[in-house]
């Protein structure tokens, strides 16, 4: 397989150069395009569309494109007319809160799941270059429509980054010295909010009217443990936080953990 | 120094006694305690004041007593009058959400705070010992008001867990095939979801006021991204994002992760 990596700016190429595993290394869309089988976008999901413009000229006819943004609806509406039928989006679940190839991990899709959200219209080869690809990856693959994809990704990915971020900014804004008075829970239940501010952004507004919407199912569960908090209702509370921790056991045992 | 271990089941103290590190391992509460010069509390918050009460025939009078537990206020008004001005309340700000001695780790307190909350008529002596124990352990020490404690770590440490628990409990219940379409950012947010419901219940409950409190501060932030997703507002989901980012990156610049 020969790998291909194009930026917009050359300053990254050189660290991709320096790591070896990409044949062609470059900020010239038309280069990396011109017989490429397999495409992925992996920019911002607001500035997908524009780069699949650019790159319509330079597309062999038989080139599969997919993509790894985290929302998929807006990113379907926005490159399919461009696109067509060759277009299969995707949204790998894996990564951190780091950016940059210094960031970069051979096995980062190893057992992730992938979800793909072909059309009905979709070509089926494309599907298969694609459904191939994300596979040599290591990732295991999951069908949905994109609507169903930003519905259940708002309460397991979007939800939790936007959680993180307001229970760390309103920490900091209510407790003096807090950076000393927190320990583990902390540090891992605020960790992705240190992801790019910007991305981020981008990836909640995309997909906003789920989020919107989960953020209220959240506010309600919170109130209704506020409720038992001020009644001093233990059973309430217990119940809760056993649920929570049998979700969260399902989860461990789902993945391997 | 020789370490005594009570516990009051004999089950767990076999694990203990094959560890080797404790010269006494028993269930007679009178057998661990005479004797002995610093005696540490490790049993959830609402039974501390009746272990207190049961080992004071048998304390010896220069023994000084401290505990690991996570609210201040509660215990500070449940021991200090059984057991006087030897009492030093504690809170090494460490842990997981695991329990019992296979969870046990040698460097748990390594570089961890642990705040210490003296009273105006704390004994001297009491407290040179309770500093001098949780030192020795590698902690760094902070003192302040058992209010103090209370307030800083509803916010750092008892709303992070409430509100993992309800994401993890909101996220079975709204999405299927939940746990194959989560990743890494719902893996950390939620892991101190898995800890023990009965000793965070108590913990809840033991200082209700101020994490309803910090419910309420935490839903209005998360009130008003919810309007600012609904407006489409970029600047103000950006800036809250950024926010976060900016106090969850001092946190990591203190702890020197």
């Amino acid at each position: 397989v020969e790998v291909r990596v194009w930026s917009r700016n050359e300053t990254p190429l050189d660290a991709v150069r320096s790591l070896g595993f990409a044949r062609v290394c470059t900020s010239d869309l038309a280069e990396a395009v011109a017989g490429a089988k397999c495409i992925v976008l992996c920019t911002p999901v607001e500035t997908m569309a524009d780069l699949a413009g650019r790159m319509l000229d330079s597309l062999d006819r038989d080139a599969a494109i997919t993509d790894a943004g985290s929302v998929k609806g807006c990113v379907e509406a926005a490159c399919r007319p461009i696109l067509g039928d060759r277009f299969i989006g995707a949204h790998p679940i894996a990564g951190s809160d780091r950016t940059g190839i210094s960031a970069a991990s051979a096995d980062l899709y190893e057992g992730a799941t992938c979800v793909l959200t072909p059309a009905a219209e979709s070509a089926p080869w494309a599907l298969a270059a694609v459904r191939e690809l994300w596979s040599a990856v290591g990732c295991r693959l999951v069908e949905m429509s994109p609507e169903a994809h930003d519905a259940a990704l708002a309460r397991t990915s979007h939800l939790p980054h936007a959680v993180a971020s307001a229970v760390a900014a309103g920490i900091a804004r209510s407790v003096a010295s807090w950076p000393a008075l927190a320990g583990g829970g902390y540090r891992d239940s605020t960790r992705i909010a240190l992801g790019n501010a910007d991305l981020w952004t981008g990836i909640l507004l995309a997909n906003r009217s789920e989020i919107s919407t989960s953020i209220a199912e959240l506010t309600e569960i919170l109130q209704n443990m506020r409720a038992a908090l001020d009644a001093g209702d233990a059973e309430v509370i217990r119940a809760l936080l056993a649920e929570g921790r049998a979700a969260r056991q399902q989860f461990d045992v789902f993945q391997g953990l």
